[in-house]
Formats: structure tokens, C-alpha cells, sequence
């Protein structure tokens, strides 16, 4: 994505209070327009929310980032709570709010369409809510569909997005003159990181322009890579639809001699599905994330461990997520030449299953591997109870923060808590398992897979003695 | 349960901090034995955690109980945070843990079960860990049974309790002498707030007595009902599952004329079963909790909203917590005789779908009504991908924290962190759908139900006009 | 239903052939119409029908209603094979469908909808299809609906109807009146034995005007009890449902001492769903079913038998149709006066439960009965992949029945192959379980339940001498 | 498999009657054992059967292989019916039984497995049960298990095969000389062709050698290619759980723009599971089988046709199994030589997708495709209801088989009575979709697919003229 010469962007919005407190803020319409008109909330009126007393969230309010503290501590950094506001920026009548989706299929796109949909309808009276079609470049190559509750009513029920996705295609100034164009002056944005960023370029364009639009994120990631935020919907579905490939491995495996049943996951740059799958199932031997570099041959390396496995159980399952040994990847396509086969081994899935097929094969132990890949079974489904409570949050926080004015964030949960979130801070690192982390020991401890830390290239080994004594302490 | 006189109770351990910082500590062994040896703990030599750099919990490490704060708040309560210390209480061949489950079933019983035993046997090399049979009363009426990990293998993959459980049964000194006969020392507790109320009295007992032995709980309601903790194990799951019955519901109701598909959730004190069911199936029109009081004659009754809804729609689903309604339930009870169909009639599902049918009959309105009760259902199944997780890092939290001396705590998650929580906190109260705050009015919204407020009954009434340019602040 | 003066009702056609060979024919619009034009079937220039060589019924085709056959056996009785005809008699353009569904809900109704529809519409090139709402009574008394394919697509996927269904409100003359009125001339008609029997008199009634009017049925019975066909559509699917209520029942029992899980099943006057779901079950200590009277008290009675199965193994899980020892339940209402605990008494599986409880705690023998009715739930899942391609086939066979002119015809399987059954087969009994063949002995064999059979009423004790060596033939 | 020199082998047993009437029988122990003694079969004095009339299946009893007959064709060819027999000729104190499994994995082997088990144990008192470890290699090279019902008791739930399973590794001799060794005298194979090829030569050799040994086959194969039976168990699962594969190819081809989502299914030989499970879902554009061989490039071509769908609709589902299409797969192979790349491209839906993904990008049309293998994830499921009640039956007919003194048999479903048929009809030849009958009309129908006949190959074209007015006599 992006993008040479970014455009000027926005300073971040801090606010310092006593004892080390830091509010990390998010824009708000206000920064670059001013004298801007309010509005009581409409949810006074609605005999839904008048009966409840704590309805609207206090102008304070914040989340801390950390909340594993010392008595001592700083208070450190916190976020901007999510929620109604007594006042908003934006009339009803006036509102015209646009959805798009981008990127891969995600358990749970449907449920945050419709609930944008129903919360502008419902919360705030909103009648004209556009659906952009097919992703970012809907915005300025394709129809768009108007979108009401009872066109959205069902479709939570069913997998996929209902307004159609793709990757790529972002052109700001297009999308910009498109926003402009329409008179959309709210935007939704469902996607990951490359969205986000995108959203991000939105914002500081629209800005740069002037124009009274609030452009909010809603981060989308069946990896579970975003960072600041507790995790990103669809990952609870994802991780239990992964459970039936990890049955199916774990019984071919059982039922055949020297069997190894190989799953892929999703996961192109962290291991979070393989790692909470694994962890879930309790049926996995070895789990290959793209955080753990590990080797085949030798000592202490992937094929020894197999053939240690299968000798002492006669079967082992091992998850793979797909952006794991990509290095190991990368040196084998080097040397080979052909063109479509070739493509087939750029799939770690593929490529390791033939690899073990040929090591065990040279080294005349017969063995059996099956291999799934499950990844489009799993992206498709529809999004579990859990999740749907998740998207419906996250989708009325997104609303409740775009009608009070706020612009280029990102809805999201963190210690529990609905926040606002700078779009800087979801797109400037990608969320990776810590695998110095207890959540990876826990995995280690599970599976009693080897470490793959080769003797000399062991991180802890020259300081284990000293170390032993020390204070690890842990952040997660 | 228990109990005319006491045992005299230990005393909550507080400490202060700066800037209004407050941690309530749990209780140690060292409390009430001095000079208890200490041993390195075997995870610093176990190869999946020495490859982890940050793995055991720092002394200090504590979590708050309320994150959403301003920047000028007290620090507050905090909770110790759970996790392995590097010095343990306990030597490895020295424990002879036991486990008890109580009270109904819920999805993840037998996760816990086999996380307490394969995390004592896996991290701590602790062979000895003892099934209690069938509840508190096992401890002395009936057989035990030896735990290891292959016994518990693949327990977590079925539903229900391979330990049995029952309710009641507690008697503190039977079973504390059943304790010290067996020369058990650590004893892991499963159950609700009336069992956690037994495990205090247990541990009061035992340190009366001035006994080495850990007492750890691990809250366990389908219900959700635990006060301080995020959410009980098996909730997700139980979520998930009342979804095929509110689908059902929906089904039936569509298909006939003037159709009520009701359906009755768990929840004998707390309606968040029913809420968040409602809240992730968006097909039902109006759900009744323990919580929120309503009526069924007159104006604004439920009558009147099932005719109204049933004019509009032709068909209606109504969902009901087991607890809802009482009040009505008694008055109507006491009204009538007859023996055994009276005991039918004290489930409020049959009595409401009784009195709606009586009623409407009465109205020369003909309805129809399918009841369903899938509480059994739901409670049986096996607990979810998430539900397995989360089960896993209580049982392995009551685990480090009995090893490292700790006693007389639950094992609980705060804030999304794993916490060790006194006693005291758990058992005080329970934990309730709070109907002022906003996930109430989020539901109301969904299902645009009456607020069953009567004109002169409504608690905001008076208040309404000026309160809505009150600042309402948010709990939750 | 019916009725005191039956029409004058058409002769069964019998067709005899060498061999003992019959063919119990069906009606024929020529029967009554003479000289009726006839159309080259359109399917001949089909792209997807015009490759097959096979694909027309020969006019000769029939299937036999006994396979089990001896070498000296007559041929017997045969059905006609359904199909595509080489000539239709009705020009497509003429073709004014309707199809009606009557009666419960059952797993299939939307996918025999479905392809009523496309058949038409696909095969025949028929546009003109409009759906009757809600039942028999929506053809004098609601709005209709036309059905396209297009608005069909995806209702396979649902549960229910989406005609809307209603039980009873037949009135013949009436309904044969709105058929002249809108100028329908097929009529297909999905529904149990009551709505067959009804089909029957519109086709008599039909008949006797001397309309061009095919009448179809297609039987829908989720309790498989209607005869002569294999099974009806859904049945597979129901049985699977029942597993997870089986399973919970199963789950609780084990959990509890003395725990009794009880489910309900349907079967009102039949109790296949019971015996199938226990036999593919392998769970279940006893199943009741109405062909099967019982008793509880005394000797051999279920009482007893309960108690020896919890003292041998701690629990036990019984299946109940929901029409099984009516008479039981009918004499213990009598003794009775309150109205509606007895209302709910007259539910077989609540009143047993409550019996079974009174009579244990009068024995002071403590148990724990867990009551599932998983009826609803049950009803209102989608099809299963087997049963929707069986619906498939019967909704076709239905279509090119009547576009061939048949009418008054069920269109059903018999052993393996679509037919065309008359009326009066289909509704002249009702299929039961024949408790003296081997599917009974199978259960009960698996089971080990009582026989139930008194000694003073042992039908067979007389005989059980000499019998055990008479051939004892079965006839399924 | 097998085997230059065929040992002598037995003759067909056929039986003539009147009317045309052929008996295909099965061989019998007393056939080359003269005088064998016989017993009273103990289901005589069994609770669960004796209140039964019609337990035992008369000598004479057949079944037909055709039910579409005309009034005058000749009886035709029957089989022998399964069941228990008044006499047994093995004590049950002296029956050894034997069970293997051979060949892939398909649901319901455990049930199979678990009812031969019960079956023998609770019907005839049978207490020795071996379980064969790993196919037929099992025999000769690896350890055994005995199986009692207790063993067996929760199996059914549960994929895959506890006996475990392998291809191949027969040797006649081997296996007889240990089926002589133990003292084994009823055998239970359960396996697809190749296995009952094996159990054929098993039968032979055991006849050759005069061994009271009974040989049973109890046909496998989840491709539901076994001849004469009406279909193999475990299909029904495998067409279910193949939808959920089936839904996703069509969430994600909705999804995203010019997308095909691509699932291949199982069938090396015969494509019943991509025909059924694409009849079931009715989301399938195109549906590819070995029966029906395809063309990829020019005029009525697979490209042609996609492109032409992907032009109408945007999106589509392309089902093929994995024996389609493989001389086109054999010709592209040949003209490459990169080795690991090539065996990947051997499997015919990697090929294919990586063929239509390169002709696309030629083409300069951008697509999207999806490809999903869900293979392991259908075969490893446990068998659903239907499936678990039919291996029911297929194991106890085999039981009641050998305990008759039945050998050289297998137990199959023939017209929807279980039937025992003798090997040489089950592995003539494999079952397989005959595309120019009706079954396959309706797919084409359904789908709307090409028929990939070349107009210089159209079969039937010459004929098109004069055949439509012929009789198509259909088969199936």
C-alpha cells in the first residue's frame, strides 16, 4: 500500500494528568473544523436507553494499556473509552455513512455490517447507510447498494461479506473525491492492517481538505495480528473451526502406522490461531509458527523430532500456521526451476509435507502423512455467539464515536473495555506471539515439542546459570 | 450450608500503596507456619520453560479491578496476579493434591480436571493427585480415584464430570479430617458460590488446625453469576448452545400463525445467560431475566406486547432466565393445591406458557406456543475452543499459586489477567445483570421489548427530565 | 376431518398380470376425461436430459411392495414406477401449479418446496407456481404467494416452511372452489395422514366436477408412519437430532448418583424416531414407545427395573415417544382435578418424570432426573444432505407424475424406487412398529429392558414350547 | 494383491425355480465339510428375541436384484437374506472370532467393529474376539487385541478405526497359516474391492485347506463403489460433512469478485460422493467425475464455461473428484520433469486450479480461486444416526451369517434388505455413475453444466432424431 510522499499527517493527541497518567487521544472533528454545531444524543429519546441511568460515558473516561502493575508504578498510557456521548456532531437527517470491507474473509464481517447498519438505525435514527462493493475500489469502480435493518436482518447468520471484498485497490485521492462526491460524511472501514493504513490516509486526506467526515476503523484480522487490542473478532470461530482439521489429523493419524497428520492454519506473519488451536485441542504433537524459526535436519531439528515421535506413539499431529519457515521455504524454491510446480511449493503446507515425504523416504522408514488445509473452511463460517457479541460492540462503539465527532480511529477491546484507538498505534507493528512468553511455554510444555534453538544459536544458553535466579518477569 | 457458629475467620490481608493504590491479598501458608522451607521451582529445569526468558510472575505484579478510570482517580484494588514463582512451598514428591467438582454441571469440567492434573504432573512432577467422588460428600461417604495424565487424556473432549458432582453434602470437620487422614495437601476445589463458600469454611478450618495445606478454588457457574471475575468457564460455551434453541424458537414461531417460540435459558439469580443469548441471536423479541422485574396484565405488561408483536409479526420469540418472574410464580402458586402438577407449574417456563395460553384463550385470540427447555442440553455439551483455553490457564493459575504456598484463594480472571481473588470477594455477593447500565439497554434496544416499568413504579420517572443532561456515568 | 356423506369414491385400479402379478394403479385425468390432448415431454429437448439415453419411464415400469420373496411366491402386488413420461398433458404454458403444506414441522418441507419449484421450472419450463399460506385454510382464507425460482434458492437451507403451515381447517368443497376460481390445475399437497386423507376427498371432489386438475401428495411425517413407503422425508435427519438430547441425557446421568435422563421423542401413534434414535444411539437403558404398552409398578415393571439398573450401575437413560403409555396417563389424569397442572400432566414425559419421582421418594431411594424435550429442536433443523436429496427425488417424481397426467397419487419410495401409491394405500392405516419382528428384538436386545409383558399376559409363554422349533418368518 | 496362480477355485452356487426365478447363493461350510453338527441357535432362549414371533429368517427367504420389473419379464436373479437361522453349526464356547480393517479410513468402521463385537457377545454368548492389528499385515506381523463389548462401548463414537488400518500387504498363505495357528474359525474382513478380492482368496485357500473357518466380508468403501449393494455405509456421513466444504467454496466465491471456489472430493473411480453431495447442496455450477470425461480448452470446454459463468454471476463452485479427469492429467505430467512439483500436480484439483489460475492469467481476466480439499476432514468424521443404524445391521447380518455356517459371503443391502451375497458379484467390477441414466440428468439439470461431449464425440447425436421417440428404459 502507500505510498512515497505521505501526505502532512496529524500530531498525535496526548494528554498528560498526575502520577505518570497519559491519554494517548484520538481526533475529533473539532481539531481541524471549528465552531462546529451539536446536538443533543437521540438516545435520550429512545425508551430503550432512558430507563438506564449510566448510559452515556463521562468525557474522562479512559483504559489503561497495561494493567499488570506495581504498587509504584506510573499510571502510563490510556485510551479514550468507547461509548455514547451526550453530545454528537452530527444531526440524523444529515448523516450519510458509508461500509466497505476489505481484505480476506473474516468469521463475523456480516454481523459488524449489520450492526453498523442497525446501530445508525436504531441508536440514532439514520436512514442512509451505502455499502460499497467489493473493497476499497468499490469506492470509485463499482455500484454500491443502499443498506437498511431489514436488508442486513439475516445476514449474520451466513459467512462471507455481504458487500463483497478485495485486496488492494487503494487510492486515496480517488477514494477521497469519491467520499466528497457522494456527501458520505461517516465512513466505516472494516479491514486489517494494509486497511488501516489505508484508513489512516483517508483520514489525513480528508482532513487536509477540510471536510466535516469521520472515518472509522473497525480492525479485521483472523490472525490476530493487531496489535494494542485484546484480540480481533472472528479469531474465537477461527480457532475452534480449527479444532475439526485437528480431530481429522489426530484420527487419520491414530489409525494408520508411522502416521503424521500435517494442518495448516492462517497465520502469514504470527502463529496466534496455531497457538490458542494447539493449545485448544491438546492433540498436537508440534506447532510451527512463523515467531519460532526451526530447522529440519540434524540434531534437534524438525525430521529427528518426527522420527523420535512416531517411534515412541506410532502417530503425531503437527500444526503448521502458513507464514512459518518461510526462510527454509525460500532456499528450496532458490534451487529448483519448474514454474507451476514450484507455485505449488510456495505453500509451507506443501512444501513440508513433500519434504518430510522425501527425507523419510531416503531414509527407508515408511511412514503415512496426511495433509489438510482447512483455511477456506474455516474463513467461511459464520461467526460464533461469542463473536457476534464481540462485532456488536465493536460496530456500536464505531458508531457512537463517529455521531460524537471523533475521526481517524479504530474501534477497539482492550483490557475488556471498548477504547478509541490513534490509527497509529494499530498500524505501526504487527501483534506477534512473544515466544519468550509464558502463552508460548504453556504451548512447549503442551506439545513437548523441541525448542529448535540450535546449541550455538541458543539466545539463553550462556546466561541460563545466572539466570535462573533472576526476576523474569513476565508482560502478558 | 453450613453453619450456626463459625470458626473464627481469618482476617482480609490489605496493603496500601501510593497514590491510593490497594492490594487484597490472598492467604499464605507462612501466615499461619513459620519458617516453611522453600524449594527452587522444577520449572526453572524443565526444557519448555527455560527457553522463556520472561516466564515466573514478579512478586509485585497485581492487576486492578476497575480500568476504566480518570486521570485523577486513586489507583484503587488490585489483585495479585496468578502465575508460577520461583520459590515453591511445596517439594514435587512431597504433594498429594485432590479434586473435587460441586454443584451442576457446565462445560469445561472435565478441561479443568485435566489441566490440575496434567499441570501438577507436566510443570511440578507431582505424581499424587486424588479424584474426590461425586461432590463435597465423597470426601467421606464414598471411593477416590487415582488421576494421571493418560487417565484424563481425553476427557476434555466430553461433556459432564468423569469426577461425578453433586449439590450439598458439606460438613467443614468431616471433611478437613478426611483431608488429614489422607495426608492430602493440596486441595483444588470446583464450584459455585456455595461451594466456594464451603472451600472458605474448609480452609478456616485447616488453618485452625495449622495444617500444610493449600486450599484453591476455581469458580464455576453456568450462570456467570461470580462477582469480580470477567466471566466463568463454560459461559461461551453455554452462549453458543442456547442458540440452536432460540433458532428452533425462531423456526416454529415463522412457520405458524400467531406464534410464540419460547424458550427457557439458565439463570436461577442472573439473567447474563439470557442476555447475551438474545444479545448474539438478534431473533428474539423480548427476554426475561431474574434481574428486571415485569407483569403480564394491563398496560405496558407482557400480554399486551406478546398481542402487539403477534398483530405486527405474526409470530414472536421470548426468551426467560429460570429465575425471572418469581414473585409472579409464588402468587400464583399459592393459589392453587393440586400436588404434582403444582411442582410442574413452579418452572416458570411451563407456567408462563401456561398463563399466556390461559390468557389468550380467554381473549378468543388463538395463538400458538412451543415451549423449549434445552437447559440440559446446554449444560452436557463439551466446552468450546475458547472455553478450553481459558480452563486450561485457571486450572494451571490454582496450580502455581498452591504450589507457591498460597491458600484460601480462587484462581479468577480480573480484567482479562489471571488473578489469585480472597474468598471473601467471591462469595459476598453475586454477580447481577445490572438492568441501569448499558449492556441492559443494548438488549432493549435489540429487541424493543417493554421496560415493564410501571407508570408509577418507574425508578427514573421523576428524575427523567433533568437527569438526561446529567452526566450518566457507565460502570461497565 | 372428513366426513359424514363421502363422495361417491373412484374404484381402485387393478391391473393383473401371469405370475400373480397385480398392479394397484394410479388415477389417471383420463380416467374421467376423455379425448385429452397430449404433448411431446419437453425434457427431449433439454440440453442436460437430451445426453441421456435412460431417462424415460417405460410405460411397464413397476416395483413390487414385497422383496422378500420365496422362489414359488406369486409376483404380488406392484406399484407404479415414477418418472418422466415420453407425453405430458400438459402444455407448459397451461401449467397453473400450487402447492400447500399441512401439519408439524418436519426436517425436508422447504426442500421439497424448493424443487416442486425448480422442477417445474427447470424441467418443464412452467412458470406460473403460487404458494398457498399457511395450510389447507389458506386457500379460501390468505393471500398466496408466487414461487420462483429465484425466491426459492436458498430456502433448502433453513428449517420450517416458508408456505407457513397450519393443522386441520379442511373444508373439501371450499377448497376444490378456490382451486376452479384461480384456474389451478396441479396441486401438490405435502402433509401427514390427515392432509392425505384430505388430498383424497379434493381429488374425489375434483373428480366429480370433471376438472383438469392433478391432485399430489407428498407424504411428510416426522414420525415415519405412514405406510407402505421406506421412510418419510426428514426421518434421517430427526434421528440425528436426537442424538444430541440422547447424548445430554447420557452426559447428566453419568455426572449425578442415581441420575435418570429421560428423553421425549415424537411418535405419537408410531415410535420409530424412539427405536431408531436408541439403536444408532447405543446409550439407552430403556426405550417406551406407544406399540409397547408398559406398566410401573410390580414385577417386571419400570419401577423396578429402574432401581435394579441404578443399583448396577449408578444411572441409566430412557427414551419416551411422546405417545407411549397413554393409557397409563389417561387413568391417572381421571384421578385428578386441577386444570392446568393437569394440562401439563397430559405431556407423557412430564407426567413420568413426576411419577418417577413420587414413587422414589416414597421409597425414600434418593435420585436425580434430568427431563429433556427436545421436540422443537428437533423439528426445526434444516434437512440433512441425505434427506435433501431424497426430497429431491420425491418432488420431481411428484412433478412428472402430474405433468403425465396422474393424479390422486402419493408420490413415495418402496424398496429403493420412486412410485406412484393411491390415496388409499397411503391412508388406510397407519405404519407402526411391529414389536414382534426383529427390529424390536434388536432393540430390546441392546437395551436389555423388560418385554413388559406380564406373565398372565404373555402373548407368546402359551406357545414358547413348541415354537422355538417353528420357522418364524419375518416380514421385514 | 494376489496372485499368479489362482488356487482352484469354488463354483458359483445358483438355484433355479419357476418363473425365471435364479438364486445366486453363498457358499456354505457343509459344502466341503460333510456332517458338521449343529446347534440350536441361543438366540432361542434370549429375552430380547423370544417374546418375538418373527425372529428367524426362513430358509427360502431371497431377494431380488431388480425391482423395476414388467408383468411378464422372468423373476430374475436373487440373493439369500440375511438373519439369524434356527440352527448354528459353531458352539458359541467354541467360536474364536476375528475382526480387520483394511484400506482408507470411512465412517462407521468403529460401529462395524463395535457391532460384530456386541453382536457375538450379547446374540450367541461369544467371549473371544480378536482384533487385528493395522490390516491384513496384522495377520502375520504384529500383536493383537481382545475385543469385548466393553472395550467397544464408546468406539462408535469416534472416528477412524481403533483396529487401525493399511493397504495392501496380503499374503493368502501367511494369513490362512495364521488364522490356523490361533485356532481362528470366523473371520470378519471389512474392506473395500481390493480387501474383498483378498477375502476371496482367504475364503479359497481355507476351503482348499477344509478348515471349519467362516470368511465374512463387510464391504467398505467410502467412493460407494461396491456393486449389487444399495449403497456402503459411511456414505451418507461423507455426503453430509462434504457440504460444509461445499458452503464454504460458495461463501468465499460470493465474496470475492470473478471467484471460483474449487472442492475436491473423494472418488478415485466413481463419482457417487461429487454427484450426491452437489445434488444435496444445490450451490454447485459444475460438477467433474471420472464417469464423465471434460476438455478444458475450446468450443463447450471447462474454461469456456467458466468464463461464461463468471460473466453471468461473478462467481461459482466447481466440485470435481479425484479420479476425474485423469488422462488429462497424465498428459500434462508427462511433457514436465521437475520431480516434486509433479507429484503435487498429480492430484488433480492442485492441477486444475493451477490450469484454470494460468489460462485466466493469459487470458488477462483476473480471477480468483479458492481451492479447498477437504478429504481427511470427511473421511476421519464418526458415522452420523443413519450410518450408525445401518452398520448396525451389515455387522449382526454378518454375524448371524458365519454363526449359520455361511462362508465366502458378504453382508449387503440389496433393494433395502440386508442380503448375503457371494464375493465373485461384489468384485467383478466396480459400481459407477452411469451417466446416461437419470441420476446424472438431474445433476445436469441442477447445475446447468456442460456435457463436454465434443460434437465428433457426441454419443448419442447421430441417434438424437429417431431415439426421442424410442423407449429409454431406465435402470436405476
Amino acid at each position: 500500500m502507500a505510498s512515497a510522499a505521505l501526505p502532512e499527517i496529524s500530531k498525535p493527541k496526548i494528554v498528560e494528568g498526575p502520577g505518570g497518567y497519559v491519554l494517548e487521544d484520538v481526533p475529533h472533528l473539532t481539531d481541524y473544523i471549528p465552531d462546529l454545531p451539536t446536538y443533543p444524543n437521540p438516545l435520550q429519546d429512545n425508551p430503550a436507553y432512558s430507563v438506564v441511568k449510566q448510559y452515556f460515558v463521562h468525557v474522562d473516561d479512559s483504559v489503561p494499556q497495561k494493567v499488570v502493575v506495581h504498587k509504584d508504578d506510573p499510571k502510563g498510557i490510556h485510551f479514550r473509552r468507547a461509548g455514547a456521548r451526550q453530545k454528537v456532531y452530527f444531526h440524523s437527517d444529515d448523516v450519510h455513512a458509508c461500509i466497505v470491507t476489505c481484505g480476506g474473509l473474516c468469521p463475523g464481517l456480516n454481523t459488524v455490517v449489520r450492526e453498523i447498519v442497525c446501530g445508525l438505525h436504531h441508536m440514532y435514527g439514520v436512514k442512509k447507510v451505502l455499502g460499497i462493493d467489493g473493497g476499497y475500489k468499490g469506492f470509485y469502480a463499482k455500484n454500491t447498494v443502499y443498506l437498511n435493518p431489514k436488508v442486513v436482518n439475516d445476514i449474520h447468520k451466513r459467512g462471507g461479506t455481504i458487500l463483497g471484498t478485495s485486496r488492494g485497490g487503494h487510492d486515496t485521492s480517488k477514494i477521497v473525491d469519491s467520499i466528497q462526491d457522494r456527501g458520505i460524511n461517516q465512513v466505516y472501514i472494516i479491514g486489517g492492517d494494509g486497511t488501516q493504513r489505508g484508513a489512516a490516509l483517508i483520514f489525513e486526506e480528508i482532513r487536509r481538505r477540510g471536510l466535516k467526515v469521520s472515518v472509522a476503523g473497525i480492525p479485521k484480522t483472523i490472525d490476530n495480528d493487531i496489535p494494542v487490542i485484546d484480540k480481533s473478532f472472528g479469531f474465537d470461530t477461527a480457532v475452534e473451526e480449527a479444532q475439526r482439521a485437528i480431530n481429522a489429523a489426530h484420527v487419520e493419524s491414530e489409525s494408520f502406522e508411522n502416521c503424521i497428520g500435517l494442518v495448516k492454519l492462517m497465520g502469514r506473519y504470527s502463529g496466534f490461531i496455531a497457538m490458542y488451536a494447539t493449545l485448544a485441542s491438546r492433540d498436537v504433537d508440534c506447532c510451527l509458527i512463523p515467531e519460532s524459526p526451526f530447522y529440519l535436519e540434524g540434531p534437534g531439528g524438525l525430521f529427528e523430532f518426527i522420527e523420535k515421535r512416531l517411534k515412541e506413539d506410532g502417530h503425531m499431529v503437527i500444526v503448521i500456521a502458513e507464514g512459518a519457515g518461510q526462510e527454509l521455504l525460500s532456499q528450496s524454491i532458490q534451487s529448483t526451476t519448474d514454474a507451476s510446480g514450484n507455485k505449488l511449493l510456495q505453500d509451507i503446507g506443501l512444501w513440508i509435507s513433500q519434504s518430510i515425504k522425501d527425507h523419510f523416504s531416503k531414509q527407508k522408514m515408511p511412514i503415512n502423512l496426511k495433509y489438510i488445509d482447512p483455511t477456506y473452511m474455516i474463513r467461511a463460517v459464520p461467526s460464533n455467539a461469542s463473536d457476534n457479541v464481540y462485532c456488536t460492540l465493536l460496530a456500536q462503539s464505531a458508531v457512537h464515536g463517529a455521531m460524537a465527532g471523533y475521526t481517524g480511529f479504530t474501534s477497539g477491546l482492550v483490557n475488556g473495555r471498548h477504547t478509541y484507538i490513534p490509527f497509529n498505534r494499530i498500524i505501526e507493528k504487527q501483534n506477534k506471539v512473544v515466544i519468550t512468553d509464558r502463552m508460548w511455554a504453556r504451548l512447549l510444555s503442551s506439545t513437548n515439542q523441541p525448542s529448535f534453538l540450535r546449541p550455538s544459536t541458543n539466545l539463553f544458553s550462556n546466561e541460563n546459570g545466572s539466570q535462573k535466579s533472576l526476576d523474569k518477569r513476565v508482560t502478558h
